[in-house]
């Protein structure tokens, strides 16, 4: 294990170097969190398909139990059950438009993972960032157990435990543990626990700021340590079910998969399940007693349990829906964090969104309304009057609104306009209108012919845990 | 499948263009041959291990099922479950010993397979060619189910089933079924059928031909299509106790493996096993009731079936042992097929040696005593005695010794003290010597760190069956 001892801590260095400002340690957040031994227990794996841009090159690294789709690179990096998917990477002859400008890529973009340690996180999408098109660099970067890196370049920061950052370049950062950042670009700044934070120049800017007494309980974060909290006790009870999908090497799907629907054989599917026409299910989803109605799509880490999802709904990586019914087109945001109860059920009516970091936690049953915009920490009817806005009365908005611990201001019409593009480009990204007749097809379409590449590091000596280089391209 | 069907086409040309002289046409005996949906159904996979210089490149080809260590370099073939076990090829600054003259090497050997189409092959050990000593070289060359490249570059070539070439540099030969060729070199030759020939230029010569009769009974190749006869219907009726082994990312061996020895998790173990100390059990080795004395070998694809093996005793690649006790140091060659039955018991006395290429299969019970040299086709004692004689008279034999269809010419001496040279080699380069105090380790300590790796092809389409360019160094 030398080897991988030396690099994490050139890692540790790299970063504490670009956090000199702010003055930042990540040492304490590295060292010993990841037992040795566990970096040669778990393979890494990358997918083969027809429909991506391939090229994998991973170069002095540990990948232990990380998965790779399209074109990355890894270089000096440790990455631990991470899934890098570069499979909504931009394409060469593709045009990058920014603030009026029309940027042609001369090449494939690729997914650049430098110097970092990354853990349980998920990187997906492309780079938004107009000064590097072609690539989506992380660079000199430690993130923790479940934060998303999406579409996100990032150089020198600290993500903490399910922080996410969203469409936004970020330098020099510490994120906070369970914050969420879409701002464009964000440097050298410390963003704290729990501050959900959304940013357009001169449209809009929404803030909001968990209680750190609430939060604690969900994620609390020792350094050193794995973090706990209601977040972590949840994943860890479920987490022997994904044993068998790991260790078999090939697996077909218990369930009936309609036409244009694809359910990945790294996902677990328990109990009375069904899924409808388009739907997907991507790898490491978990659905128990889940219907998922025609178009939707359970994404990465997202748990659906005893719900019914009526149609077009978008669970995003790392969302977890519990004891609920959603109606269609409901949009549940990362990481949030849902749980009805047996006996204190959750509806929310068609066409809610759900902010990405949001938890409902219900000690009474709760229905949401149709076309609610909702975020914070719920658990009963009062708090969800503090913690959220009709979608409609938002359109309508300018200037500031303030609502409980909320503060948006700008442009509410650009706030919801700019959302529900978004969630129109998933459901098409990913297949949801996929018809025969008409194509249409996404990625509930694409990677049902993917085949599943198993790479393993060294096992012992100085090298344990380390991989050899390898090169896959066409 | 298109680009298959035209690499396929494209080798099919290649050896043709060799085979000119002897005039053969391998096209015949190659299309059709493997149903095309075989070939994306079946995983390749590399070992990475501490132990071996390591490089993988595979180039514009076709890997199902096939396995590869140390090594290994494919451009524009389709390897089709064949093993490229390149662990005991020669490393950089070792010196090569050809007839008075050293030559040391400037490089790590590879093996290096090109435009050839290998059925389930085995190739094996270090090129033996003063000529190539950095490059053990398979090119333009189709060999067909279980035959054996061992030690022998082959060039131009056709191979047919249960064939064997070993330590022998051939070039533009037809290699009829289960032949046995061990000469130094070939060239411009057709092989016959069921041919044992054992060569030493100025040391002796030793000359076998199966009856015809007998061997369509074991081996009967109809072009196009997979062998039939005993061989092949033995082989079919234990093929699904692979299937589990094949289809789990880790196993651990259900026997109890002492100290110094290994057993792959891709070997059977059935029934009421034993191993003793410093065992090898290989990839593929399959065994039922058996009882494998301390420092025995059982190689790839040998079978050990109700029969028990005192111990320091090689099964080599292809060995089958069923029903049949056999003493210390009983070595038994490639591909021989030792069939005793319940009520036909076969017994070999210590320190004998069959042959590469021997058939016994019986029809009373045998006992074979210790320090013979055995050969051909064995059913009973009648026969054993028109194919075989002791050590001791072959080693103090000048000239020529004819025994029923055998003819031995040259110094009988020389002949034996190189066989069992080869066996000390044997048993040394797979550790039966090693002891924990004075080291001597072999591959059977060396594979104890092995980690696989699972590579897949393209699933559909134009690509489908072919791998993309994959390149693996330390």
């Amino acid at each position: 294990m030398k080897k991988l001892e030396r690099l994490l801590n050139r890692i540790i260095d790299r970063v504490n170097v670009n956090l000199r400002e702010p003055a930042f340690d990540v040492g304490p957040y590295v060292r010993g969190l990841i037992p040795w031994e566990k970096f040669v227990r778990f393979y890494a794996f990358y997918g083969l398909t027809l429909e991506h841009p391939l090229h994998f090159h991973f170069h002095h690294s540990s990948l232990a139990g990380s998965y790779f789709l399209g074109k990355c690179i890894v270089d000096n990096a440790v990455l631990y059950k991470s899934d890098i998917r570069g499979d909504e990477l931009k394409s060469r002859g593709d045009v990058f438009r920014y603030r009026g400008l029309d940027i042609p890529l001369h090449d494939d973009e690729v997914i650049r993972i430098k110097d970092s340690f990354l853990v349980k996180n998920l990187v997906h999408n492309n780079s938004h960032d107009p000064e590097s098109p072609e690539e989506f660099l992380i660079q000199n970067t430690v993130a923790l157990q479940y934060a998303n890196i999406h579409g996100s370049p990032v150089e020198g920061s600290f993500l903490g435990p399910f922080a996410t950052v969203d469409l936004t370049t970020v330098h020099d950062c510490v994120i906070g543990k369970y914050a969420y950042v879409q701002t464009g670009e964000v440097t050298h700044r410390y963003v704290e626990d729990g501050q959900i934070w959304i940013h357009a120049d001169n449209a809009f800017n929404f803030n909001f700021h968990f209680h750190p007494d609430d939060l604690n309980r969900y994620v609390h974060l020792v350094p050193g340590e794995v973090p706990t909290g209601i977040f972590m006790d949840f994943l860890e009870e479920r987490k022997r079910d994904f044993i068998s999908a790991f260790e078999s090497v090939e697996l077909k799907p218990n369930i009936v998969v309609p036409e244009g629907a694809s359910v990945s054989r790294y996902a677990v599917i328990k109990g009375n399940t069904s899924i409808g026409e388009n739907v997907l299910v991507a790898q490491r989803a978990y659905l128990e007693n889940a219907c998922l109605g025609k178009g939707s799509n359970a994404q990465e880490n997202c748990y659906i349990i005893n719900s019914r999802l009526e149609g077009f709904n978008i669970t995003a990586h790392g969302g977890k829906v519990i004891h609920a019914r959603l109606g269609k087109k409901v949009f549940v945001g990362f990481n949030a964090f849902l749980q009805g109860k047996p006996d204190c059920s959750l509806s929310i009516g068609e066409g809610s969104i759900v902010m990405p970091h949001t938890i409902i936690d219900l000690k009474e049953s709760l229905d949401i309304p149709p076309g609610q915009l909702v975020w914070g920490y719920i658990t009963n009817k009062k708090d969800l009057s503090r913690h959220s806005i009709s979608l409609e009365e938002l359109s309508r908005s300018e200037g500031e609104i303030v609502i409980g611990a909320m503060i948006f201001q700008g442009n509410g019409g650009d706030f919801v306009n700019a959302f529900q593009k978004r969630i129109e480009h998933i459901l098409e990204a990913n297949g949801a209108y996929y018809a025969k007749a008409t194509g249409n097809r996404g990625h509930a379409q694409y990677v049902q012919s993917i085949s599943f590449n198993i790479i393993q590091p060294y096992l012992e000596g100085d090298l344990g845990g380390m991989y050899p280089t390898i090169d896959i391209c066409p």
